[in-house]
């Protein structure tokens, strides 16, 4: 067992997206940390492949993003649950912490 | 794709501890949102399985629970990873919730 510490990675990249790999070595899950500016975009993508994942926002407020024009308001402590092969991104309104789990751990 | 809402899960029991399924109905992962008083116990449990868990602290302080007398501060913000087979619990100093994903959903 490890511990990991959130608060070691609050670390933002001006005008873009900080990534933090917290687990990267699992066969079950991976889980990174990524840290938004405000205004920065996390672009909407998919895999064509079986699996699921969650957004958790940690920190600050913005969109979740999904296919189309779909944007659902995302605040500290809400989850988005979406298949790996469903359109997911996110955009930062304020400064925007989000903790990603990803099962496979692709 | 779906949107939980932690601050609507913030209810917590006297003297016990309660739990909310978030994710319960997925084949890859479950994730659970625990809300313990101060002074509760989550026991320490294992399952004998391949599997891996993550328990972050989303609010509060205590302790992660591990093998014999194993005792690790866990405050808000640090997130405990394990192997579903290595025993685990957590043990709550204030009012803590704690959020748990679990692969595969046993």
């Amino acid at each position: 067992m490890k511990v990991l510490k959130l608060d070691e990675t609050r670390e933002f990249t001006p005008g873009a997206m900080k990534r933090f790999f917290l687990v990267a070595d699992s066969e079950f899950f991976k889980i990174i940390n990524f840290n938004l500016e405000a205004g920065v975009t996390f672009p909407v993508h998919s895999h064509d492949l079986d699996g699921e994942l969650s957004i958790q926002v940690i920190e600050g407020e913005g969109f979740f993003l999904g296919a189309g024009d779909v944007e659902i308001v995302a605040k500290e402590g809400d989850i988005l649950v979406a298949e790996i092969r469903e359109p997911h991104g996110v955009r930062a309104k304020t400064a925007m912490r989000i903790l990603v789990t990803i099962v496979p751990p692709i």
